[in-house]
């Protein structure tokens, strides 16, 4: 899977991270510290990180992930990474 | 076609993910899983993907497309890809 | 002219895309098939072409304009290109 | 300075263009066309250009700046460029 | 910490700058002007810097970061910037 997807509420300098969903790679999951839950309301699960948006961007770096791109929306900031083969 | 403008709704973690319209490729929409529907109140069609935008990236690129920048507006985010001749 | 900023209004699937304003080159306007327009309520006009971002984006290219980044908006997402000389 | 913010209003096609405020470099804010003017309402003064976001991006490549990445929120559209040293 | 993320509220042409949270390096913080401050309603800490965001770009640059991109959202300009090993 060469690209991630993460993204937080407006606030960048605290956690939570949101680092992807169920078709997400769980093993990468784990290593950035995210649980798998599925919050009220939501009919999918999210995996989500206590860490800062910047530390998950570090972490994904030393995986082999590099940031392409980022883009806000109403109260959401999405940063897609992507790894080369 | 070199470009192709992808969006999806403010959920990035799940699908669906819209992928083109009616001038799309259509063999490419389909390889991306993309059914053309026309949704109420709309008067021109898309081609709508169940899976996760991440995903429909990872198949992108699978066809030599790269991402170039995304954004986001309204509950919107947009990635728009380009494939060299 | 080496920047171009065009933009849509929240549906990318579909035109139309505005490429431009009373500045623009208006041979490379009416090219990407744009028609210039003064809506009611600007004091100002628009080059407005029926199709959608995509297909403006794949004219731009064959015109030697290179995408550099996306933005929205509002209900507009924006796409600035650059021609080198 | 090698970074210089600009931005506008929700309008691409047509001026004024926000380029600076009062850290700028005057010469350049001069030689972009832009007034340094303090709006009601505002406690710091903005330099604003009356030509479209596309000429004062002309004119900073012309002086050496290249367009690094655009972003939009509420009704505002920035750009943000960047000098060489 | 190759990754520092820095944000301002929707004018660009006067500070404060938010330069990061709990997480970020002191030193770079205090090299950049900021003071951590957490303000009534956040249960976190900010680094804050009175000068406007081009100006903390600039002293990013002469510590080795790069600027990458650039989003919105909500009333908030956020830029992610990267540092090389």
């Amino acid at each position: 899977m060469p690209y991630v997807v993460i993204c937080c509420l407006i606030r960048t300098e605290a956690g939570p991270t949101i680092c992807g969903g169920a078709d997400s790679d769980a093993d990468l999951m784990e290593y950035l510290g995210a649980s798998l839950v599925t919050r009220a309301g939501n009919n999918f699960p999210q995996w989500v990180a206590p860490t800062c948006p910047a530390m998950v961007l570090d972490k994904l770096e030393s995986c082999g992930y590099t940031l392409v791109t980022c883009a806000g929306t109403g109260q959401t900031i999405v940063w897609t990474l992507h790894k080369s083969a």
